[in-house]
């Protein structure tokens, strides 16, 4: 069976976690809008016959099956490619993991529109500065310590679940890139004193489907119409803050 | 075994979720940092020895599983206290609904945090007239538009996933209440335009464990501490709106 992601084109976005997952399993999955229309993504929104509505892209369809949400949908695939574990503890911790990194997406994505997600960021700039200010000095360290806390006991070249991959290391990557892409000197400084997480992220970039993935056409570069953007006034220079 | 609720003992907040499901299942439970001390919940955050460490409350101990992330715990709740299918689509329906009902729990608290966390209100007011506006002219509708949809073809009486309560539909409750604490006006004019909905919060309400619950001195009253706040300028008269 193929499954079917549906998701923004344009964008990395919160459908990126999804795609990384499909690409790390080497799943059978095509890109609705993507290879086929973004009619087909629309219209899957507003299909009237749907007994499990989605609110909001991504969703993904599994035969007769429809999940939205970001993290459920990766607690679904979790199961069915093998990218969580199997027992229920474990698939649950994954899962919270997913619910954290889903968090600071949010905040991410805050800093650039903090004030409404209908108005252009030229409209809410001076409110950017402050709240993008919060998150590189408060919230991008406060997580990532967070992350480092949960590496700490695996071994050094360990996993954040068990000695697996899980989606949760997945999401774990993206959220560093799109934050190095977004903050580069801060996510860089964070990242100095979170040298685990950092080396997590390069261990991720280097498996073999996901380089594979990130050289090919089908990984969309970071742009300033997704989630991580980069806007230098949000990023002050290093050695700038305190 | 008795749960262990950790959550901030003087706000309703994502907390309050875990409270209503534990109630309405009429769980062995008690609400640490309310019963004990403060200082219990504090240390739950700081353990060191914690191998599955919380990144915030609430946070459930069940013995000597612990469970962080509103959605996670009532997924882990769900299957225990028989508030959500056992067939694993309808688990997840479940937990897509909590989800969206989590987003709406976010941009809810932004209305009166668009700036940041860890600032006052007072500090970021003219933020939070334009964000609130966003919120009740556009999202708080479409979020009532979803969830009506979702009831559409449940029987007049029905719940948001087949014929017996869940935790969305306490969930949703939860939610219908904090829009009506925080936007009297505004959520009374969507949730007109959302009977089904505001049938299902009335119906949930009238549940003898909830309604016992919500007569008791355990339920905290909305303030101005918790998530939804009211704030008579973030809500504007009705037909003040266009």
């Amino acid at each position: 069976m193929t499954y079917e992601l549906y998701y923004w084109p344009g964008i990395q976005g919160r459908g990126e976690f999804i795609r990384l997952a499909l690409e790390q399993a080497g799943a059978d999955y095509v890109d609705v809008a993507r290879v086929r229309s973004v009619s087909a993504l629309t219209q899957g929104l507003k299909d009237a016959d749907a007994q499990r509505p989605p609110f909001a892209p991504p969703f993904l369809k599994d035969g007769e099956t429809v999940v939205a949400q970001t993290a459920a949908i990766l607690l679904y695939l979790g199961r069915r490619l093998d990218l969580a574990p199997r027992d229920e503890a474990g698939e649950l911790w994954t899962h919270q993991i997913q619910l954290t990194l889903s968090d600071i997406v949010n905040e991410a994505h805050d800093t650039h529109h903090p004030v409404g997600v209908g108005l252009y960021y030229e409209d809410q700039k001076v409110e950017a500065l402050r709240r993008a200010q919060e998150f590189r000095r408060e919230r991008m360290p406060k997580y990532f310590r967070w992350l480092e806390r949960v590496l700490g006991d695996s071994p050094a070249e360990g996993w954040l679940v068990g000695d697996a991959v899980t989606y949760a290391d997945l999401s774990a990557f993206q959220v560093v890139e799109g934050l190095r892409y977004a903050f580069p000197n801060a996510a860089a400084a964070a990242l100095d004193a979170a040298p685990k997480l950092a080396g997590l992220a390069a261990r991720v970039r280097a498996l073999p489907n996901i380089a594979a993935y990130l050289a090919s056409e089908r990984r969309i570069a970071f742009n300033r119409d997704g989630i991580f953007r980069y806007y230098p006034e949000l990023d002050e220079p290093a050695g700038n803050e305190g």
